[in-house]
């Protein structure tokens, strides 16, 4: 049973007023919109990863979820299971990385909890504060276009770059360039929004299905970095707009918004006749790609 | 290095104005106090521990620390780091746990996130709403009287009994009898308060330490459970008044308040003339123990 349908079933009969059904990205309580991200030693991250970028990232993923709300972040609660292995240096390093993201961020620390367990483990819940009306997933409408921050698929090249070892490569791995600041265009322009952490298919897919609209994506508008465009040149651009991890703020709003924040890139449009929760891809060559569904879950086995 | 050196070391630097300097048992933000503690397999529960009775006692331990700062707990956040080895009816009698806690508590579901990892992991983050004044571990003066709610000892020979498999003996470990409802007490009354989570004397020495001020215990006055007293009989009153995981609030309070909550037993003094930081125990046979600094601590290998 994949993660979702987990969670339908088990967990949203105990959610309260503020969990939004559990069906959004963030919960909604105490003036604040409220993220939980969970990183986990070789499930979310490598065991050799640099302790004081991990710190940073574990900052950013969740800050990611409230960026793309229309939220900026303000203060977090950390979890920390800490291996016996790891020692005081290390510790030193890992609070290090936190300093660094809270001096970048205005973020701070609210407490928590250490304690020993047999790997790396970091559970973050963060607050934000919203800058604008709500942001869900839902509130898209037809004639709506698709935008996002930064570049796609960086994520996961990335990632196979830290495989290998080759450590400049993997900067967006080890770090993700989250788009501080987005949260203001989000909140003057979206209409749903979320940010990109399944995989650009599978996030606009949410969008599309908790919007009840068709997206059809246009590939050669969809920003690569360098190594996104030599990777798409040899044939991996589904795995580019498959792979998770961005962590780019993607929104929904109307066509006639101008958008003042030059991040965002217009990538797709919530077409016409399209069923709702459908999502299609217009290739560079012409053809029309349909995506199976699917994506990044952890659940899955 | 002790997790208490760590924390102040390297984490209080980072915390902001609701963190109370990482020096109490929650933070203080959005008109709430704030806990989080997480519950790694192998460290703070067994593998084959009931699945259900884990959920409820992780919202329980995280209930313990709202309820001994005066706060009723009122909902929270939920990592779950989750083993593919635990199949989908271990997860549902999770989710039932939480369920039958949430019931009993009036405690709602705010969000969080479930993964995947190598073991049990379940990362709490409470919130609770105040009842009266804030109550932090100083704030306690000379010449208050010590009082804790239920029985000491039985988180220790209720763990004992577990490893030993004698499930019946082993209730307390499973589900700790949480004093819920004792918040009021605690708000009423109490100068300074935390939850018996370290041992009663750790915990009694951090209130001594941080409200700078020396207590005296009466071992004779100190309740015990049936099994508690057997155990005092056969010299292992040390033993109950240093093991951990009571969950009873402890709390420092002037002498002639009337506290209306019978759970409250009187065990001990803030006795002039005694050194800040301070604890020592009058024994049943007249004699007075200075027991040394010690407690239980993640962090010391």
């Amino acid at each position: 049973m994949a993660e979702f349908e987990r969670i339908a079933r088990y967990l949203q009969p105990l959610a309260g007023e503020g969990a939004m059904e559990l069906r959004d990205d963030a919960a909604r309580a105490y003036g604040r919109v409220l993220t939980k991200d969970v990183l986990v030693e070789g499930t979310h991250f490598l065991p050799g990863d640099p302790i004081d970028l991990l710190a940073r990232k574990a900052l950013r993923v969740n800050a990611s979820d409230l960026i793309a709300k229309g939220a900026e972040p303000e203060a977090y609660m950390l979890g920390l299971v800490w291996p016996e292995a790891r020692g005081e240096a290390e510790f030193a390093s890992f609070c290090d990385g936190l300093r660094v993201e809270q001096e970048l961020t205005g973020l701070e620390l609210l407490g928590g909890d250490t304690t020993r367990g047999p790997c790396l483990m970091i559970s973050v819940t963060m607050f934000g504060v919203r800058t604008g009306p709500e942001i869900l997933r839902s509130g898209g409408e037809v004639g709506d276009m698709l935008m996002v921050t930064g570049t796609i698929g960086d994520g996961l090249l990335a990632l196979e770059a830290a495989k290998e070892g080759q450590a400049d490569a993997a900067a967006a791995y080890y770090l993700p360039p989250v788009p501080y600041g987005a949260e203001f265009a989000v909140s003057a322009h979206a209409n749903a929004a979320l940010d990109v952490s399944d995989g650009l298919i599978a996030d606009t897919r949410h969008l599309a299905e908790e919007s009840k609209i068709g997206i059809r994506l246009f590939a050669g508008r969809i920003p690569l970095s360098a190594a996104g465009k030599k990777a798409a040149s040899e044939g991996r651009l589904p795995d580019l707009l498959t792979g998770g991890d961005d962590y780019q703020s993607l929104m929904l709003c109307r066509v006639e918004e101008k958008i003042s924040d030059d991040r965002f890139t217009v990538i797709g449009e919530a077409m016409d006749g399209l069923p709702p929760g459908h999502v299609e891809v217009l290739m560079p060559d012409g053809e029309l790609w349909v995506p199976e569904k699917g994506g990044w879950d952890h659940f899955t086995s």
